[in-house]
């Protein structure tokens, strides 16, 4: 069984440029990350982009889309930015349903010292490797299926939408 | 639905003694790496005790087969050292059918800079809540039933055994 | 023997805020470093401001100058941006002579994991106690008179201004 | 202006070895802690032995004598174990007049997430330079004198010694 890894950006992966102070993407940490974790499970990484997933667009995310189709793979993990990781899971939840694709990010970059990065990475290799097919997000120690997820931007969490009837 | 997680010491929990140059158990490091990790599953925490799993007695290992027995809770991790982690998955194995159980620990201290700790409890919780009943070790980024693991003490990794006709 | 440390901010202290994905000043990290470092001189820590040394007017420079005069300790170490640190020193330097004053900052932010941060306090600290009066720099490992000192920003490392005759 | 930092081991260059949970020597640790602190001074490296301060011998301390006395360079630091830091120091120090020597070390291994080791490096190569001939340790964020210094081993601190009339 070989894992498939997307990268695309987000906080997960941004880094401290000493120069000019701002926050950057140079290469994804994810080696790193696994190298640190000991992990031997059989993973192919590929970057697919490095950005914010504030300016992720359509065309980003049909990009992932076809990547995900085409994969060879069945279990899928896509690092990705909090603020839209949501409606991305909902896009590709939406047209995949023949393979488990879990996607992650952090809240603080891992190149900091208190990221949440090593311990979502790990979190979402398990879910991908136990989960049933499907479209999930893996954050703060749980998962959600694609069809009711939604970051919380007062509290930066990721909560369960429950949907009402009267509503 | 809440996780119990039992904490018996291990490397995981071990602490550099500054004085002695020692390496100590204090208390469990689960809850701050919890928070770092932005968890937010519902979690009990309980320390049975904190030990090196080398100095681990049948005594030991049977309170916790008790403890996993009278758990409320079907779903618990196991921080343990990985020395003889093979050998508790085993005893609580043949004796625990109804409840998923998930032993995990660190070749690294979580309190030293380099440690795979944070990485491995994200795994374990999340395989707790997607295996179905059983007991498991989850490190290396897999899971492995308790039947059929050890640790390579060449390459300090878990590793399925592979049990043979001829043999 | 009592040193002043007097906090302004710069990159030193900056942390990530991970609502918004920006760089922020919270409190100085100044006394849990003093406290990691195991330091046993006696320090007392005066925040005059945290801001950006690129935001820095002449009426801060004038404020730390006057803290400076009227500090009853006449050795003063001063966290600072390094953008403008070397005019601040200048500031400084031209109008106090009574005083041993040393400036420093950091690359990185403290709370980041590869910070010069830790490295340029016991830096700061050690030069203070022995240097002559003057008003000096401490970056990069090494001092600098605050007459001919700038930052690099092509490298971001201090360096002496040689000035020529002809010139 | 160069300086010579040669390297003797100690608690400062500790490594944990995963396989065995033993606390190691491997290769120092300075260059990548002058690489972190963006050092400028020129500085030479030379490791003398990689042992802990309590397997130091006079076979090792004359070694380290005589590496003093025929360095070219007058300004040497020297990491140490602090657990007869001070005895190296008094060895050294009656027999050499000519140069500025300074000892440090650590509490904490640098390889570890909460050492004070880059603090004290960051201190001992300011005093190496700005004191005057002697030798010095360079602990706690002061220096001390080779004539009467002691690690106080209750608290791990460094301490000066105070000689009485009547003692």
């Amino acid at each position: 069984m070989t894992i498939k890894i997307l990268v695309t950006g987000g906080t997960f992966d941004k880094e401290y440029m000493e120069l000019t102070g701002e926050l950057i993407f140079k290469n994804t940490h994810v080696p790193e990350m696994l190298k640190l974790a000991r992990c031997r499970t059989d993973i192919k990484i590929r970057t697919l982009m490095m950005i914010d997933s504030l300016e992720m667009t359509e065309y980003h995310r049909n990009s992932i889309l076809e990547k995900c189709k085409n994969s060879k793979e069945d279990k899928i993990i896509i690092t990705h930015g909090t603020d839209t990781m949501a409606k991305t899971a909902q896009y590709l939840g939406s047209q995949i349903k023949d393979k488990t694709i879990v996607l992650t990010g952090a809240l603080v970059p891992y190149a900091f010292g208190s990221s949440d990065g090593l311990f979502n990475l790990g979190s979402a290799l398990a879910f991908v490797q136990s989960l049933p097919n499907g479209v999930y997000i893996a954050m703060n120690g749980r998962y959600f299926s694609y069809e009711n997820v939604r970051k919380n931007k007062a509290t930066g969490e990721f909560e369960e939408i429950h949907y009402n009837d009267t509503e």
